[in-house]
């Protein structure tokens, strides 16, 4: 039966996948592809030649996304979009995002190659800086495109170096034009790795995405009082790094209480961060997720007061402040189903959450029925150079992005 | 009775402080003077002209350190020396190390408009580098200068600029030579602030410190796994941070087990160091004292098992390297009734302890018999722009160390 079925040239999507995997590659065979430096301009240009050579129409917005159109039978119709994101981590991988937009270009080959010509026009998309590893916020082309971000906000978003989106932007060459955003689609689907290791610990190939999980970013910031650590006895110290120590304790703790709770410090510093200096000051980072947006609230609450009292107890002074509140986004179950159906075209088995992570498809929900399709990532590694996804995996994953985006362009009617 | 007895000019050294005040100010009052920047090149021109005024006879040794020599009625006789350091921490006070060094001057000053002559030779010092601020460790030219630390060690030491120490040295003229090393000395004696609370809590005015606390300075290394934040289940974490901050509580937690000890983690450092990344490496230090050198290994192997629990719980690697072992030194008691009787002749209440923090009369201990005189630290507090000595206490300080030194120097005799 299922030679009968038309599928991706496994070959041809292993050897995209390797040129990109040869553009900023690390010393241990990651991927350093930094948004909007020039390895993303290199990887961008290859990206929009393959587009031309398959005759779709290419376009690039104001912030850089790139867009490859193919029309439908239906003039001017609303399209079925999918795709990811080229860029990546500093010392990142070489599946993140990058599966999600070469699939997609598979799919197209497919199409092509066997003439069919869906109902709906499709478009395929990589978004600019997703990882938000160079300009921070995560997310930015996708947030742009669909008016989450205001431009002026966009443009003035600075690395680590000072430099701007905006001139980073003009600098390779991909400042395009407003009218060129993402226009009038029915559908977006992402096919990503998962980046976790539910579907390979539950020896399943794909992955229904429900939604992605709301999440939270918190700045602690603790002030104590900085001495020499040789004369002053314990009991005069107001030590910032022993409350935040005790402190980061009870924000991993707390999801003992509270079921299907994510917490993560990332990020910790010291002021001034001497061997024998007791810290007067110590900022960390929150990160802390739940697919319900009451539960979430309710933990950052229980947080914060079991931190004031940490911090009366050490005599120290506490600042949170927010960074970043996101609800929860629960996907179409048109777009599901679509998955569901044809995962089991291939008796691939499938299992259905939620993401933890945000993800370009994020975004797409606020204008289209979306969904997500993820792949193992064998270890659950990502954001690292070990990050890996099975070649077969690949195949089936692609495969499924095929007849998903066939029954939602219609090609059934 | 009081007005008989000889005494410093209280005005005219705190206008000499003055001076050192005005060298490397920071907009909050403190000073940042860091070793061999030309903030220091210039507190050391100044200085040198002050001994010369006094008729001195100066020497810079290799390490840059800078003796006045003042002759005595035996000639070729050991000295009598005292001083202490006039650099400072980035963000450090006017009191630290300074005071040592101008009260010493202050006494010469004295003792020259009166004309009196002592038995045994003077020599006032300053020393290089005893912040360790800018170029680890601390107490560097004192260390080296009796033979602790190699020349080449010495001049290799590094900035976190990648500036090397004899580099340093050589630009601000500095660079002197071996032959003026410190030499046949019978006594040394360094006023300095107690950088802690026990002479003010305790109201008194003179600190009579018994010796230094031994202590060790360790890093350890933590290794977990770097991971996405958003998909890895609480579970399948090897939070490197989560394991650290439950050692770090560890760390402080064990000083209420072992009265007198002190333990500081004052620096810390999580790779990658991204909010929404699970930190895979911590690296943090652990500066522990106390006076007993038994109890403080006993302390350090405890330590060691409980933080290998938190490793093997927390599915972590441990690594602990020790970057810093001293052991407790005990002061002359020949010196310590000296300051003792000098403090009586005033009626000034003192108080005899260990020393928490390091100080140059640690390394001059082990070529002559030494001693310090400890002055009240407002609050305790040091290393940092708010520290205070209060003037009285100066003047109480350099009439003891007045004393201290013509009874050292055989005045009586």
């Amino acid at each position: 039966m299922e030679s009968l079925l038309l599928q991706i040239n496994r070959e041809r999507l292993l050897d995209t996948l390797n040129v990109s995997s040869s553009i900023g590659t690390t010393e241990n065979g990651g991927l350093n592809r930094l948004a909007l430096t020039e390895e993303d301009k290199t990887m961008r240009d290859i990206f929009i030649d393959w587009l031309k050579k398959e005759g779709l129409d290419v376009r690039v917005d104001d912030f850089g996304n790139i867009y490859g159109r193919r029309e439908g039978k239906i003039n001017n119709a609303p399209a079925v979009a999918f795709g990811s994101h080229l860029d990546t981590q500093p010392c990142g991988g070489k599946y993140d995002g990058i599966l999600g937009v070469l699939t997609g270009l598979e799919v197209i080959r497919v199409l092509n190659e066997n003439n069919i010509e869906t109902n709906y026009p499709l478009e395929i998309v990589n978004f600019t800086n997703e990882e938000g590893a160079r300009f921070v916020p995560p997310m930015l082309g996708s947030g742009a495109a669909v008016g989450v971000f205001d431009k002026d906000y966009v443009y003035s978003r600075k690395d680590t170096e000072g430099v701007s989106f905006e001139h980073s932007l003009k600098e390779i060459g991909y400042k395009g034009e407003a009218k060129n955003r993402i226009r009038d689609i029915n559908y977006f689907i992402e096919l990503h790795i998962e980046q976790g290791p539910i579907l390979a610990n539950n020896e399943k190939s794909i992955g229904i995405v429900k939604g992605i999980q709301g999440d939270n970013w918190l700045t602690v910031k603790v002030t104590g009082e900085t001495n020499h650590a040789g004369p002053t006895p314990m009991e005069n110290r107001r030590d910032a790094l022993v409350a935040a120590a005790k402190m980061i304790d009870k924000v991993n703790g707390i999801t003992k209480e509270i079921p299907g709770l994510k917490t993560t410090v990332g990020k910790i510093a010291a002021i001034p961060n001497i061997t024998n200096v007791i810290p007067g000051e110590v900022e960390f980072s929150i990160d802390i997720r739940h697919e319900n947006n009451e539960t979430r609230m309710y933990a950052i609450d229980k947080l914060k007061e079991q931190m004031s009292i940490i911090a009366l107890i050490g005599d120290v002074e506490l600042t949170i402040t927010t960074d970043w509140h996101s609800d929860t986004v629960e996907f179409s179950t048109v777009v599901m189903e679509a998955i569901s159906e044809s995962a089991a075209k291939w008796d691939y088995s499938t299992m259905e959450f939620f993401s933890g992570p945000g993800h370009d498809a994020k975004y797409m929900a606020e204008i289209a029925d979306t969904g997500m399709i993820f792949l193992p990532s064998i270890g659950g590694i990502s954001h690292n150079e070990k990050e890996l996804t099975l070649d077969e995996d690949i195949e089936k994953g692609a495969n499924v992005l095929l007849y998903t985006i066939c029954k939602l362009a219609n090609l059934q009617e």
